[in-house]
């Protein structure tokens, strides 16, 4: 097999890594580039990969691995702006809608907010597949567009391109397939090539770890967060990350359209504690990142400014922010059986749940019924009586709620005390 | 992917292996067979061999393993010979010609030798190249006609079909490209599964160590033979190894028509005294296996039987014993600088020049040079004299000699005093 210059062997590359070693820089450039046209064979990679995950990488393999991915593609800029850019990423959780209120919040003190988001597969949502419950709201932007967005309104989330990191797209979809999924170099470097890529130059990270996390266990996902941190600054762009607990739904809305009405609650100065809560706090990060420390983000949120952002935003995307949202033809509510209190909601199987009733998507090509979902009536800690309402399915069809309830079985417990209260911010991690 | 019965998914086995865990028996079962057909890529494979390589097998692991391997083909059986069958495997080596003196040696005991061999691909020359000098000699049999051999001679050696174990074939080249090679439970499944099907009531390995073999660390070896051992046993073949050393070329002969040659010597009762004591050694342990550990094997090499044996067993197959064997039409004399004695003759460089010289091949399409080859005229230990010939090398063309003697640089020494002795068999393995 041959790239034109053929400097190196796949299969040396592979042997230098499961030996052990670090791979030389310019190996590892090629390892990448070679992949990506065609030259390194699947097999190759996929056994990279499994020497990857088996005996990790170096920080600076990894940055070298992530300039790679990176060069096999596009890289925007936007140093033309004149503003501070600022992305937030969240590793993916159950009702996680905060970019939502978030983006038009950090937009609202004069920073630009460019988030390139992705659609949802599995139980975890996608921030694309809630905003197009809005009617009108379109997700494709070209290049152009996003600019002057960023520009005029400040807030702009929108689909990422294909653009960028081609090379990501390729590796994912072969480790997906693979069992090397959950090596933490290569997630970092997926992660990160994208977002390094489209040319912020701060981000904040939402790590989640719990039941709903893709990262289950606390200290993977506080060396992914540290992974990611480390890259993210050896790469030059401002990197501090949240460790927060995805064991409960986040808020009170899992879904699409009832997400997003739960974060115009949230830019309306309302909304459930949790969500305002991780939203004040990744703003802050994002504002201290760009050099405002002190914002008053509270404020911002109650006197209507981020409000007024979204409005723009959700406007110059063609959506109407005054439109009514998708309702769903069917509801079934579930009810306590007994008097006590709300002891436990886990996060992944009202995830499933919400996604068996159409809020999520199986293969990449399905749509999503955009008022499918799950409404918490209460949460964990909540006392209840026997035969209050817990919570409602959301659906289309019957057939899909038992499915739902299926998923459920199991998923909350009411019992005798409160739970002990856990943080919802756990750690923050900064470079 | 589905393979008709879809009891199973290369991720769960990969993660399985992966995680460090042994893999179900029927969940291996699967992998092996569904991937032999097609239905786990490429892609996933290498990448449970990968985690195979880095967090090994257990011992029953490598068993079903094998047993998978062989189910994806043909198996023979010898059952109705009315003899027992007794074969011997050399992980390769460089002058290795043990078997052509032993497979006629071993069989005028009235034991049955199915040798099913390769032909060489690298520095290690091929059985059946070596043979092949010899004119008429055939190595493509039905298995009826080494079935026929087996009862009226006793040794055949021939070309294994290939039908046997075909998953072991693909497999092997998807672990040449992705760098998997080196996995003992992978290579001992390799080996063994060929062995296993071939139908061989008992088996003798000659596992190598040290320059010119395939393992060069004496541990490795020692843990690849072990693992065959016990793989053997676990399948019902009686298996014994040697271990033995493989730093210096065996014999004086590398290459085709001079290793016939100096089998010839050895089974006239003569010929170097290393080819000779792992000849005897070998046939000890393949003759105990039969259940004839007392024979003489000294005696049949002396007083012809074992001559005899290998004049009938070529003749069977369309060889002339008597007919005279390809010369080369070039020669190149490598004399001595100083008077000294030679303190070392390294088994790889010597390999690789003959290799060049055209005893081997690079392509598994490439043709060998019968003629080829390297004459040894002193081994370790020997004085000499300044401008006394150390070696001759034997070929068609003089660039071939050029690049045989680059080859070459640094390969052997000359000292003060000899160097100190190594026995050739270091250990003895058994279950």
């Amino acid at each position: 097999m041959s790239s034109g210059v053929e400097a190196f062997d796949a299969v040396d590359v592979i042997r230098a890594k499961r030996d052990g070693g670090a791979v030389p820089e310019d190996a590892l450039r090629w390892m990448v580039d070679a992949y990506t046209r065609g030259y390194v064979a699947d097999s190759q990679m996929a056994s990279f990969a499994m020497a990857v995950l088996l005996n990790g990488m170096e920080r600076d393999e990894i940055r070298v691995m992530t300039d790679a991915m990176i060069a096999s593609g596009e890289r925007m800029s936007f140093a033309g702006l004149g503003k501070r850019t600022v992305d937030k990423h969240s590793t993916g959780g159950v009702g996680d809608k905060i970019t939502l209120p978030l983006a038009p919040l950090v937009a609202s003190f004069g920073v630009a907010v460019p988030q390139l988001s992705g659609r949802g597969l599995g139980h975890t949502g996608g921030t694309l597949d809630k905003l197009e419950a809005i009617p009108g709201w379109r997700a494709a932007l070209s290049n152009d567009e996003m600019t002057a967005q960023l520009r005029d309104v400040g807030a702009v989330i929108c689909a990422a391109g294909s653009g960028l990191a081609p090379a990501d797209k390729k590796l994912y979809a072969l480790r997906d397939v693979t069992g090397t999924v959950e090596a933490i170099p290569l997630i970092a470097s997926s992660i990160m090539s994208k977002k390094i890529a489209e040319g912020t130059d701060a981000l904040v990270l939402d790590v989640k770890f719990g039941s709903g996390a893709f990262m289950r266990d606390v200290d993977r996902a506080r060396e992914l967060a540290r992974t990611m941190v480390a890259l993210g600054t050896d790469s030059g762009v401002a990197t501090t990350a949240l460790l927060t607990d995805m064991n409960t739904p986040l808020g009170l809305a899992i879904g699409n359209a009832n997400e997003v009405r739960e974060s115009v609650e949230v830019l309306a100065g309302g909304g459930p504690t949790d969500v305002v809560e991780l939203t004040l706090a990744l703003a802050r990060e994002m504002l201290a990142l760009a050099g405002q420390p002190d914002a008053d983000v509270e404020a911002a949120l109650a006197d209507g400014r981020a409000m007024d952002a979204w409005r723009r935003m959700i406007r110059a995307q063609d959506g109407d922010p005054d439109a009514a949202l998708p309702q769903p033809r069917e509801t079934h509510v579930v009810a306590a059986s007994a008097d006590g209190f709300v002891s436990r909601m886990e996060a992944l199987p009202f995830g499933i749940a919400a996604w068996r009733l159409g809020a999520g998507r199986a293969r990449a090509e399905d749509a999503v019924l955009h008022a499918a979902g799950i409404d918490l009536l209460v949460k964990p800690g909540d006392a209840v009586r026997a035969g209050q309402p817990l919570f409602t399915l959301l659906g289309h069809d019957d057939t899909r709620f038992e499915r739902a309830l299926d998923a459920l079985e199991g998923a909350w417990e009411i019992g005798d005390t409160p739970p002990a209260a856990a943080p919802l911010v756990l750690e923050r991690i900064t470079a």
